[in-house]
């Protein structure tokens, strides 16, 4: 998506060990028209896979999902890090190792708002690893419900995160693909 | 706010010691159009204050924080509670009882996006004492910013929060005021 690529362009900075800093539109400040934008084209890629439910990960997660699951007309369920006093006792619950935290971090989702038969579409802010992606397809797998989708802002395709995913079958998208970044250079990859 | 006030008679569960459960449309699973609604409202309530940003805290505060400042025109910083590795060593922080957690938490802005002589809009999820909206306003007082409102999607009237709040002499608005929940029956205060 243009919009999203001018933005890297002119805000991102590369910050050495793979590490992007979006914080000033995605992180930590947010452009909720740009978010409203990316949830706009999510919507448009996966109006075909029938999805009820987008499924994402607190906390970088929620801006888009929350665009994309407006534009598709669904609720939006994000994984909890820690257990708040709301959830019942029995939860779905995975771990996930966490890239900028260096340990691995809980991922919950309680079985009142994720349940069998569900068509989840995961939607997150990156793609690297696909870590924290895998760990919400192991939480809707557990709760019985089907990956349709996975769409993410940036995908860094030199961490393989797609390669990680491919097995699961399911369209991937990302809205802005990087494949090298190299001192203050951030080279896209052709959509 | 009918709308909201409806969904949580319909619900909103009563857990006792004060908690409110609405994590089935608010603070787990979220309801997209519910949370555009309740950010177009707070954009009209808020329209006459000349504010330039949006202010929140992670986590349940994104949702309605980015629907706001989306209606507004506005960029919205969400406060972490951990400081990543994006973030400069410089930072503004504070400490903020945790109602769910019973501990401190931090709350923590980069000077990056919250600058002297803005005007800082504060959106959140509940105003119950107001401590973590106390938190927010001495973050924004750090920078130099000024506050000039505060909007909460939930008030529980009977938590004293409002007074609390009262000596920084901005509107305080709330969509659906509580002032009492007495086994399953949630009451409301008239607007």
């Amino acid at each position: 998506m243009q919009a999203l690529k001018d933005r890297i362009i002119r805000e991102g900075k590369n910050l050495g060990g793979g590490i992007l800093k979006v914080d000033g539109f995605i992180n930590h400040q947010v452009d909720p028209a740009l978010m409203d934008n990316c949830g706009r084209e999510f919507a448009r890629r996966f109006k075909g896979v029938g999805a009820t439910k987008v499924l994402t990960a607190e906390i970088s997660g929620i801006a888009p999902a929350v665009t994309t699951a407006f534009h598709m007309g669904l609720p939006v369920v994000y994984a909890r890090k820690t257990k708040p006093i709301t959830m019942p006792d029995q939860v779905y619950l995975t771990l996930s190792p966490s890239h900028t935290k260096g340990r691995m971090v809980e991922l919950i989702v309680s079985p009142e708002y994720l349940a069998g038969g569900e068509r989840v579409l995961i939607i997150d802010d990156f793609l690297a690893s696909g870590a924290t992606i895998l760990g919400l397809v192991r939480l809707a797998q557990a709760a019985g419900a089907v990956i349709v989708g996975i769409g993410t802002l940036i995908e860094k395709t030199f961490e393989g995160g797609r390669q990680a995913l491919a097995h699961l079958g399911v369209p991937i998208e990302s809205l802005a693909r990087i494949q090298a970044m190299e001192g203050d250079q951030i080279i896209f990859e052709d959509d």
